[in-house]
């Protein structure tokens, strides 16, 4: 199955839009779970129970298991084993590599990890993403427009038609030959979203910014979800992981995960017919 | 000390613009390393003492221990403990993230491994290279212009008057207040390499592409060094590291790095008074 089947499959057996994000941070957990001898894999391992049900899919930032050194690479490897096979495992890893160096990623990510897709910087173009594209069951979601502030100084340059975010966002839809591309584009640019829906009218969407950085939730899924309305996973990762700080955080992030998830159908009726 | 000066002082202390790059790949080495615990371990801490008298660098490309996960993530933490203080040790990782995440990247590479510097996609703007350019000592390398046939996919998009590769070289020269900003400019283009070094007459290069990849050594020194015939490093892995296979790969990786170094130093004498 392609990664682009897979994403509209599991959207329609989840009834969910939802990704919860785990950028976990020790410091932001409840004591009792700092304590454990690896808080970073007992804290996911508690969040993923929680909030599978409201879940589809799970992004896994690698940034946050790095700066733990062995033990975070330890917790990332049990993470992605423990993910069951009705959510999409995602790395969010924004890697992007000569051609001999991308190999080595795509093999970090799919074999290592067993990630179902990976986010990946498209800067250096074609042949860094071409060790990822091969197989149509794995994924690649390229970053086309993001969330941040400093989203301003590049991606907007323009060649007086076309933003770089635009010319990317065409390109990559070029390459998806094995219909497993799929684009980022921040929930904080619901205008743009709109564009480059457009612009790639059946590629996959990870939308990230509708909880602590303030995106527009229903702009968002109005304007970021396909013509059907799906093909759109939007993240959440702190609104969801420190709804609570204390022993009861896991119920907390439950409670959230289902809210939120509930707030986008309810924008996804509003968008059109599903 | 500034990562200027200091790229600046190595050079000058070891008569060398030469960066080892350690894309150690398992399966090219000596049948006797790949039988021992760590390879990756083993084969850089040989490489390492064989080539530390004609390197001012070396550069470790995360993605080559990536691929191995814990085994590799140890890998990683030996060779950079191992590097003495007299040659800088590069993080080639390429990252680049929103803000709170390229905090957990800049604790990764500095304090997890230690590394004088790192290499950076200044795609996500400058809210991604804040959290790393706080420190004078610590070098920020970005991403300009890439020495891979996929530079021309994006690097070259252009305004009419300028092109991204070059916008990004006027940006990252606005934000070097700590002097320890650097650019990647690959040596496969030598022309544009001195259209970069114009726009920025004091910042670090790295420069890949003189080995395997084939790129013009001569014509990247003269273009790609400063005034004084400094603050440029040249990278070379795979002629270094694969240059045997056998037993005597110590003996014939230094022998190519002391060659090398010696070309680029004849190559710096051709560009001008040092």
């Amino acid at each position: 199955m392609t990664f682009r089947n897979r994403v509209q499959q599991i959207i329609e057996t989840k009834n969910s839009l939802l990704c919860v994000g785990l950028d976990s941070v020790i410091e932001n957990m409840p004591k009792h779970i700092q304590a454990s001898e690896n808080p970073l894999w007992e804290f996911n391992k508690a969040i993923i129970d929680a909030t599978l049900p409201y879940a589809a899919a799970f992004k896994v930032n690698l940034a946050f298991y790095e700066a733990y050194g062995r033990l975070g690479w330890n917790a990332l490897e049990k993470t992605f084993n423990y993910m069951p096979n009705d959510v999409l495992a995602i790395a969010d890893a924004k890697r992007g590599d000569i051609g001999n160096t991308a190999r080595m990623y795509a093999r970090a990510v799919f074999e290592q990890l067993d990630a179902d897709a990976v986010t990946v910087n498209p800067y250096l173009g074609k042949d860094s993403a071409d060790p990822f594209l091969q197989d149509e069951s794995k994924g690649l979601v390229f970053l086309c427009l993001t969330s941040n502030p400093g989203s301003q100084d590049f991606q907007y340059f323009s060649d007086g038609q076309t933003t770089l975010y635009e010319h990317i966002a065409r390109t990559v839809y070029s390459w998806n030959h094995q219909k497993n591309c799929g684009l980022v584009v921040g929930a904080t640019h619901p205008d743009e979203l709109k564009r480059v829906r457009n612009l790639c009218p059946d590629l996959p969407f990870l939308i990230p910014g509708i909880g602590a950085q303030g995106g527009d939730l229903q702009a968002s899924v109005v304007n970021g979800t396909d013509a059907s309305g799906s093909l759109a996973l939007f993240n959440s990762s702190r609104a969801i992981l420190y709804a609570r700080q204390d022993e009861r955080f896991e119920t907390a992030a439950a409670h959230v995960a289902r809210e939120t998830r509930q707030q986008l159908n309810e924008a996804r009726n509003l968008a059109g017919p599903s």
